[in-house]
């Protein structure tokens, strides 16, 4: 597999994270060329001022990790991120609707960001440590339709969560590859070995904070 | 101890909580008389009906649990919370500003949210898993000069954290209470003994998961 740094969105969301760290995370970014960061939302400025002039996009996490914020705060937090110089906006997806199989909450929840970033890739996360296939799959469709640009697996943040898993990347990609969307695989990827698994399964980018290691493995 | 269930903020903010369980934390609010439930921030308007007409009060998370979003959005969540009916904020510090000494952006950070609720209680979440005691207290006095009104201890959140400990509540109190601030610990919190732990380090309220049992013990 050539190229799989066009693939790697160069990840730091740990909370404690300090400069210093996301400074490297920015210089990797540009040295090896990643497709892009993926960073907190109050560091989007800074990632866009640090990576300006490069083709590294700069990706920001919306409701993050819980997705259990209104639509309206959602909203508000994207529309800032994209003012703050974001090319990409990773929404979370309200989990407990879909346990409660409260599908339009779902769907409304990201028309509501997809509104406001008509120009931006919308990714949402599903968290599919906490899902079933078949809410997996109804969940696509939901993306399908509210028009959202990828599918994306995970936070990371769930207690004990696996991460991407090859068999959801697949079903994900299966469900919404016909319609354009993309997949993200993001959680758990940490060698090159599980990146290939994960682009052979249908991933269009991969979120990690192994980048670095998996393009040298 | 009596009275216990007085210093019970019952607490349910997992990402796929089900509309029963919901409905489950707000009864049994109701039937022990806790203190408050708390809830993520689109469960607030559910919760204040569910609860009106009792003394429970309705506490939300803001910017939680990274706290590393803008102090913008901190702010507008805070406000949409307040007139959804929340009565009580509780915001997460930004810890990678407490890492890298930027004690002006925590402090600005805590002082734009107490600005939006200036007749509602505000807590601050240090997130002591991830900070020296040297830490605790600094940002302690930060949460007084910015006139939060209680510190409290964890989100619950932090991957493998232990939670509230005995040392950092009496710690917090001792630094805060001179000034008329209250400590809430949280995190970890599973039986009346570690309730009762916590109340006699200085605790004012205790945020669990575990209220019914800890009364009941």
């Amino acid at each position: 597999m050539e190229n799989l740094e066009k693939y790697i969105e160069h990840t730091l969301l740990k909370q404690d994270a300090t400069k210093e760290e996301f400074e490297k995370l920015y210089d990797e970014a540009k040295r090896y060329n990643f497709r892009a960061v993926c960073v907190n939302p109050l560091y989007v400025k800074q990632a866009k001022t640090y990576l300006k002039d490069t083709a590294v996009k700069v990706v920001t996490v919306i409701g993050f990790p819980l997705g259990a914020n209104t639509s309206e705060v959602k909203t508000f937090e994207a529309q800032k991120a994209l003012t703050d110089g974001a090319d990409e906006i990773d929404m979370v997806i309200n989990v407990s609707a879909i346990k409660d199989n409260n599908w339009d909450f779902v769907f409304e929840d990201i028309k509501c960001v997809k509104n406001v970033c008509p120009n931006n890739v919308l990714k949402v996360i599903l968290e599919t440590d906490l899902l079933t296939e078949a809410e997996i799959k109804k969940a696509c469709e939901i993306c399908v339709e509210a028009k959202a640009d990828f599918v994306k697996t995970c936070t990371g943040f769930v207690k004990n969560g696996v991460g991407a898993k090859v068999n959801d990347v697949e079903l994900i990609y299966k469900t919404v590859s016909p319609y354009g969307l993309k997949v993200k695989a993001s959680g758990g990827i940490r060698d090159r070995q599980s990146a290939l698994n994960m682009i052979k399964a249908g991933a269009y980018s991969l979120g990690t904070s192994s980048g670095v290691k998996i393009v040298q493995d």
